[in-house]
């Protein structure tokens, strides 16, 4: 445990925001922040202004084990706190909707400006960022920030189909995404593993589609109101006129082959899809987007429309022939004109029910009104191409959550660069931003909270900081600060972290499990979907499930190495490869007596294995030997077997090790 | 990390229950526990019972990870668990309702019969703590246990008085109690520093008694539904007619002195007293012990009567011309006379609302009808007493959470045990069990779970099992087993540690911050209170306050330096000793920027001295030297010094290193 201590760098006590303002002027001297601190209203106000501020103050009592009063002053001059919101929000969010804030802390006053409730929203975060703690006690750092967001569009998708999140779930990670300033939940609502929402036109669609796991339409109008208290628009996603197994359970009548049909259970793209020759798909269509566009007062309505693989649509003699009554070309690729006319006939519809189309890169048509969204998981490319033709367009190619990647990876991924580089001023303007993406085939309830968070903070981050503002060295630091912020505000990817080892263990002791759960990684999508044959049935229980996607201790170790070259750093990286040499020989046994961490054995071994190698090399580098080219030729065919996933999971050092040996040699 | 994992000792990984049951024999073979795993009834069937099964398989899928489907089977054959309850309970839970049951697990099945739905939950408890991973899943190893409870009364008393405890303290705490097979909560709503019920009857009672923290009635019931559910009694406890600054605060007509009447802000026993001399004080109580003997369903109604300082009795000329009057001694001790005939009037009003008494020892006497129940916290002598005279008892001397002893020494506390023993056995029978205590002068809403558990599993199976079940080894590691039960059941003792540690170190890193707080032990009510002034203000968000009573680290690293002569239990005891000496120069940094850490400075410094002082020993022992005279009385002085509480906490280890400089000597 002193290991872990020696290991990571103090991050600055000084101001750490995530994400980083458009402006900030640090002053002298700081507010304290007592039980007494109040707040008061000084122009406009409304429920929902009053509710964040009680939040505030009870993520201040979590966050600094203070007990307050109520938060309200009794009289403004008393308030250490005063809010000038100017006016009203809009009754339903919508996209344009002014975020700003002004912050000015004095020693004496914090003092919030807003034009409007959302700007305070965003700068109370700010307040409860700002608050630390220091020698003397609690307090805010004086400090003059200016500061809106680059994009109005920073969302996260949540895939709610392939494994159902409890409310509590989602409830959950719309304060974590409030507290990193998000507005726009993506709620991916249908797909083929599950249909999650109550109709009362269609129950079917919960009834046959859902395994009676779905959102009653009493809970989704609480979570779009728990969302807006937080400043979030909810956007539903119901994916047509493919990833629709779920929805054609209920209604074969609407499938293109209405044979066989079931909720999926496996993971991949499915053959089965609607008919878009079938004029009866319409006339059910429409009463069902009417009452998902009542149910969802937001402006946009996702239709999804990705994936359509047209295998049964090439099949289908029946179809052919309505291609060639409609004089569209037939078969693959002209699969794409009659998903084009079958998005067109949905726009109609949309348009009746008042709402704007969204959808993924493949409805792109530059017929199509330029009022859409297009959602790109292909990349700047389609974002550039939708510009081009004038449409609004959001980025989420490199903001998948699921892939596993590192943080750095995301951080480095901009809606405005590469092809959208290119464009107009006028027309970067219609790239509203991003979306990041937690697909649902390997997340649990329980192990969601850690793949979304802290990586998410800094997609959200890069979605509202200046596009200048881009040190990954300086984002790890403010991540792993804001990684305790969002505890405090009710993310559980910590806390669940730990839960999940003590299972693992079983009545073993954690600790050795916990040695090797710290230094590996998950694997990605890929890597699950090939080492072992998932259904949604399978639990999530086993180490790829409750490691995280990025190990702290294995980027630590790994700056260990690139900076230390003084005894003590030699002397920590010798501590760690031990530890982990080690490790395996306690572990085993552990291993030996529980059926969840069976699989687990070859990465237990192969962390030793990497770890006797680094050591092989720092007993050289200490000795100030070289060691020959024989020895580095093996080494590097080694730690090249050791890089690739094992167990399902990826050895998080093996670069760090890689730099050691290179240092030897 | 790893030299915890070094340190622990590997936990039994077979049947490991706490509360051990009084009959127990292990079957061959295990009954498998998958996601298909479900539940029948074949006997009395009640929605209690149901609700049950579904928090039980809630339970288990936090434990296992499993995605269960419904819990109920198709049909009963297909069960994997039959439960066999042959009848109803009473509407009101008793005092001596059976508890018993027996449970047989085979290979093939699992059987559950009781007499009553109690017996049925006290089952499923162990069932839950019984299923476990091994080498090819999880299992619940065969196995027929015949169990019941040794005392009918095994309580805790929760004082939500001196810090008001939210609803959901109270209910993940009730989840802990039931896991454990507690069965009364005493739920300690009135005292000094705040009266927490609503009152219909005396609104100002909550009103200018409470703060604005006070239980609805509907919340009370929503408490006492929720304890029934889970087999618990809830006795209230409203402490009179000392104990009532909060009460007097709102009716000083009552008060014997009712100058300066105000909620309590310090601790201690206060002057603060009902009049018994006043007529008034009786025609008030009777409808508030009427309004609050409907609310509370229980038959005992405890009226504490502890701690009546009678300085204001003894200063009253009212008083003395009333005891006059009546014939009664005067002043101290004979206050005591005018005490009784309170309790004589209140006992009568008790009656009348259909309840039995119960009270602290000073209540006894002898004049009393045989149903009162006197709760001890002066030890068994008062019991002895009590039973001697024909009443009932129950033992909380010994029992306080808020010494902070160690486990063992709660353990080692009998209720029939000195006075007590000698006992005829139908004088034993009066003795119904015990109650631990926790008092809430040093406990919020944060720490208080770390204060209860897991040492009050100890109390439990102290209270349940058979007397002859006392020794401590085997207790610790089925105690560190039913820690992670009651993690699963709610408690948060684990998660707040966490929480509190990260609040300490700020931005900094947790790691120096763990390592001290891992070794040192929480300072009981006496070192709080003489090392800080608290008052009910003050927030408890330090190094103390964080601690837990009983440091792990110590009392595995206390039997590792009585049973390592080896030379890996050497190197072991080494690693954690120079951790130890060397993380002051660590911490000490941190605690520079942490207002909240400041005063534990020394404490930071005093555990890096002891280590030094085990490395001088250790260095002996491992070179084969004995060390002199002068270094072993100048190691006794310093030892003796850090045995001390520092920093209002306790170095874990100092006993451990004494017996290595024992050894070196």
């Amino acid at each position: 445990m002193a290991a872990v201590a020696l290991l990571l760098p103090a991050v600055r006590a000084e101001i750490s925001l995530m994400p980083v303002p458009s402006s900030l002027q640090a002053g002298s001297g700081a507010l304290p922040l007592t039980g007494k601190f109040t707040v008061a209203f000084d122009a406009y106000r409304e429920k929902r202004l009053d509710d964040a501020v009680n939040r505030m103050m009870h993520r201040l009592a979590r966050k600094t084990g203070l007990q307050f009063g109520p938060a309200m002053a009794k009289a403004a001059p008393d308030a250490a706190l005063v809010i000038r919101c100017v006016r009203a929000g809009k009754p339903v969010q919508s996209v344009n909707e002014d975020e700003a804030y002004q912050l000015t802390v004095t020693p004496e006053r914090a003092t919030l400006t807003a034009q409007n409730p959302l700007g305070v929203l965003r700068g109370l975060e700010t307040l409860i960022q700002l608050a630390n703690i220091n020698a003397d006690g609690f307090a805010i750092p004086a400090v003059t920030i200016d500061d809106h967001p680059r994009f109005p569009w920073r969302g996260m998708l949540i895939d709610v189909s392939r494994h159902f999140m409890p409310l509590d779930v989602i409830r959950r990670n719309l304060d974590g995404m409030a507290a990193v300033k998000m507005n726009v939940l993506h709620w991916h609502l249908s797909d083929d593993q599950g249909f999650r929402v109550e109709s009362k036109v269609y129950p079917k669609l919960q009834q046959d589609g859902s395994d009676g796991k779905f959102y009653t339409q009493e809970q989704i109008r609480g979570i779009i109101e728990y969302a807006r208290e937080r400043g979030i628009r909810v956007v539903p996603e119901f994916d047509i006129p493919g990833h629709t197994s779920a929805i054609l359970t209920g209604y074969p009548k609407l499938a293109t082959d209405p044979s066989d049909l079931k909720i999926g259970r496996h993971f991949g793209i499915f053959d089965d899809c609607m008919d878009p020759s079938n004029e009866a798909v319409y006339a059910w269509l429409d009463p069902f987007i009417g009452e998902m566009a009542r149910l969802f007062p937001d402006e946009y309505f996702h239709i999804g429309g990705d994936e359509v693989n047209g295998k049964q649509w090439s099949a289908s003699t029946r179809i052919k022939a309505f291609e060639q009554a409609h004089k569209m070309p037939t078969g693959k690729p002209g699969n794409e004109a009659i998903h084009r006319y079958f998005n067109e006939r949905v726009l109609v519809m949309l348009k009746r029910h008042g709402k704007k189309m969204e959808g993924w890169d493949e409805i792109l048509n530059p017929d199509l009104p330029k009022d859409i969204v297009i959602q790109s998981w292909r990349g700047q490319k389609s974002l550039a191409e939708a510009a081009t033709n004038g449409f609004t367009g959001i980025l989420s190619s490199g903001y998948y959550l699921d892939h596993m990647d590192k943080a750095s990876t995301h951080y480095a991924v901009d809606p405005l660069t590469k092809q959208t580089a290119d464009l107009t001023e006028t027309q970067k303007k219609l790239v509203l931003g991003g979306e990041s993406c937690m697909w649902g085939e390997y997340v649990s309830p329980e192990n969601i909270d850690g793949r979304i968070w802290p990586r998410n903070a800094v997609i959200a981050e890069r979605l509202w900081s200046p596009q200048s503002v881009t040190d990954p060295g300086d984002m790890y630091k403010r991540m792993e600060r804001v990684s305790r912020e969002l505890e405090y505000a009710g993310t559980l990817h910590r806390i669940n972290y730990q839960v999940m080892l003590d299972r693992l263990a079983g009545s073993a002791p954690v600790g050795p499990v916990k040695v090797l759960a710290d230094v590996v990684e998950a694997g990605s999508l890929g890597v699950r979907a090939r080492d072992h044959k998932y259904t949604t049935d399978e639990p999530l229980n086993r180490l790829p499930d409750t490691v995280l996607p990025e190990s702290d201790v294995a980027r630590h170790f790994t700056t260990l190495v690139a900076s230390a070259k003084d005894p003590a750093g030699s002397a920590q990286i010798r501590h760690w490869l031990i530890t982990w040499r080690d490790n395996d020989a306690r572990l085993q046994p552990i291993i030996a007596q529980s059926a969840l961490l069976k699989g687990s054995a070859p990465a237990s071994q192969m962390l030793a294995e990497v770890a006797k190698i680094g050591l092989e090399a720092l007993d050289a580098i200490d000795a100030g030997k070289h060691l020959d080219q024989a020895w580095a030729t093996r080494t590097k065919t080694r730690l090249t077997a050791a890089a690739r996933p094992v167990s399902e999971v990826r050895i998080g050092i093996v670069a760090a090790v890689q730099a050691l040996a290179d240092q030897a040699h």
